[in-house]
């Protein structure tokens, strides 16, 4: 028994140390994402009904009906939302992930990556930049006319220039930004620079108008999170292999959708275990408490949940400064992961942890031996629709979620004959 | 007595850290750069005579004489630069800085850059990238035709896009890349990636033709040291204000001919002391050993002598896979640095090192007492002309340079009735 255990989950971390996540191109959600339609608003985490949502995915879906055209006002779009007549699933039944409320409607742009060494792909929308923004719950005017600015300009151009460019290796890119004080998840400024001056010379090339191509730069320049939005299909192309892993005990789901935590384990399959998502610890923004904040919400702990993020916090001491903490903290995260994971990263490694690689792939069943629970970092949305982000922290999976799956997993293992 | 050099040490030190080092421009050398000419080469490091230079200063001067017209071929050069047709003078002598031989021509662009604080300026050329380059002794026909290109299509569209883009901060440019990996003298890659993502909107902004922008901002991408060149004379522009701080025993000037290291204080003002430069103990190019090395060269270390650089190794440990040793020998070396510098600055931040600040203002004092030489890290050039790079490592100034200092420091104080 022990033996299959062990080769399956060996098997789980070489398809997680083998991916070669890359960006590929730029597509139109409806076009693109399988099974996406008009009618159909796609969020983060796992399945949850429009009564049981929380106020920022509420507002960010009022927002994508808005921004879709389906609904003139925000209450206009409230009532549509609660009438049965638009369809709700996770981002993660549709080969995508999206930051915080992950809204995704039809015709918002996507990233496309591909993992070459498995052929699966996965998709994200681009980062909106900060400030009243739709994936934090805020649905106002400028929120849809920054979606359009994105639709009709940004989307283009670089789509254009990622032809040009060719596609790029994002594992190197995850690789060089972990030695560049990024941990990639909420720290993404050196990913982005890296992004941009890769991607200059060819959107200079591109047959779009000066002004459009100066928009372009300046908005990739103003938003140190653009490369968020290609870390997280990284390692959801990265983990989705796993999932079909028979009998691996390792995790290769964690999202929330700011009502319920929910994870995925390779030998449960499509399965998910959820629980209520905890409040974050962690630095608010002024005039701005706990008791504005949304439980945790969000699909960005993919990373974590590949082993950056959180996990890898000891690479990138200057994030404390966003999320609380001091550097020892972030180190002491990075190596208690260690604890939970089945090896370390043979790409992504921390200089500061003397080259050691990432703590990678969670084993549910360490998790609830050492009860240590997965370390992610994280923003913070107002618990309101239409507010946006107040802070920004330290949270971590509901253990529930691990009991419950170890329970599913026992149950399996006894099902197939593989415990006595 | 201990008041008065308190006093000015204290002074030495407010002006390192209040200084506001800002690119401003961009301008050729003989047009720019007080007392410059076209039968007069500049080079790295205290003063030296054609008889005297090392091979790869030698090299750069030949190459430099090719490019400027004075001379068809190397053998023409070498005879030209022994005839006494040609004047030599340090860089630091017209306010100027250079990373390796450091030589610089009247028609080569220089950047400028002024510290804000107190109206001094300081120039330095642009980096030439990698390989085959006239810093490192270099001298054939693509060395030439390289610094063709960069004088007559990368500096006119960088120098149009800084008009178009306004000045820029570099003190807040070297702050941001401390907290990204780069220690600012050998690892420049966050520091060139931030300047690359501010200028591309400008550089798109300017009248060249799309061909020039995308070869300017390919180059740029291409060459993770284009930030050295301004790091440099940032740190340059920085010190020599303390260069007329009577009684102070701070070091505002450190730099190596290839032959010889020199020291400059703020007491004994423009006296240079000098002893012969060090081999360096560090990674050697495959095909190459110790037995190649020139002895330590370049301007390069008026970064360490603002007390980034290998005073900044701890916020850098990626840095060790370029100059050997280990993360941890890395943070030993800020580490010593503290005993021998005044204060932390209040704006360069290690967050590895719980956010302190980078150990500044050397005080020859406390050289001579803890025998603690300053640490350089520092590309390794040829010992013969023609060749280039050999490797990168770890190096100190030979400490004659202190004592001679020191003793001039204590006939100063006694001349002026300071001591008893």
């Amino acid at each position: 028994m022990t033996d299959i255990i062990a080769e399956a989950n060996q098997k789980a971390l070489e398809i997680i140390q083998n991916a070669q996540p890359t960006l590929v191109g730029l597509g139109i959600a409806g076009d693109t994402l399988p099974g996406m339609r008009k009618d159909l608003i796609l969020h983060a985490g796992p399945p949850v009904t429009w009564e049981k949502m929380s106020g920022p995915l509420r507002g960010a879906v009022m927002g994508g009906l808005i921004y879709e055209g389906l609904a003139q006002t925000p209450e206009e779009a409230a009532e549509l939302a609660a009438s049965g007549k638009i369809s709700f699933d996770p981002c993660h039944h549709h080969d995508a992930v999206g930051p915080m409320a992950g809204v995704v409607t039809a015709s918002m742009p996507v990233w496309i990556i591909e993992n070459k060494a498995y052929g699966n792909r996965a998709y994200c929308t681009m980062n909106e930049g900060l400030g009243k923004v739709l994936r934090m719950g805020a649905f106002g005017e400028s929120v849809i006319q920054h979606l359009r600015w994105m639709e009709q300009t940004l989307y283009p151009v670089l789509k254009e220039a990622l032809e040009i460019h060719g596609e790029i290796d994002l594992r190197n890119l995850i690789a060089q930004a972990l030695q560049m004080g990024d941990e990639v998840h909420n720290r993404n400024k050196a990913t982005t620079s890296l992004f941009i001056r890769e991607m200059a010379p060819s959107i200079i090339k591109t047959g779009a108008s000066q002004e459009d191509k100066v928009a372009v730069l300046e908005f990739l320049n103003s938003n140190d999170h653009t490369a968020l939005n290609l870390s997280m299909p990284a390692a959801k192309a990265t983990l989705d292999p796993v999932g079909k892993v028979k009998h691996a005990s390792v995790v290769y789901t964690m999202a929330r959708n700011g009502t319920e935590f929910g994870i995925r384990v390779a030998a449960t399959g499509d399965r998910w275990f959820t629980a209520p998502a905890e409040i974050i610890d962690g630095l608010y923004f002024p005039g701005f408490t706990m008791e504005d904040a949304n439980p945790d919400i969000g699909d960005s702990c993919i990373t974590e949940t590949m082993g950056i993020g959180g996990f890898a916090m000891a690479t990138a001491p200057a994030i404390v400064q966003f999320v609380g903490g001091t550097p020892q903290d972030a180190i002491n995260y990075t190596k208690s992961m260690y604890e939970i994971t089945l090896a370390e990263h043979p790409i992504y490694k921390m200089p500061s942890m003397n080259f050691r690689g990432t703590p990678t792939g969670i084993d549910i069943r360490s998790v609830i031996e050492t009860q240590i629970r997965p370390v992610i970092n994280t923003g913070i949305a107002h618990k309101d629709p239409g507010i946006g982000q107040v802070g920004a922290g330290v949270v971590r999976p509901p253990m529930a979620c691990f009991e419950q799956a170890l329970e599913a997993y026992v149950e399996l293992l006894e099902a197939d004959g593989l415990l006595e």
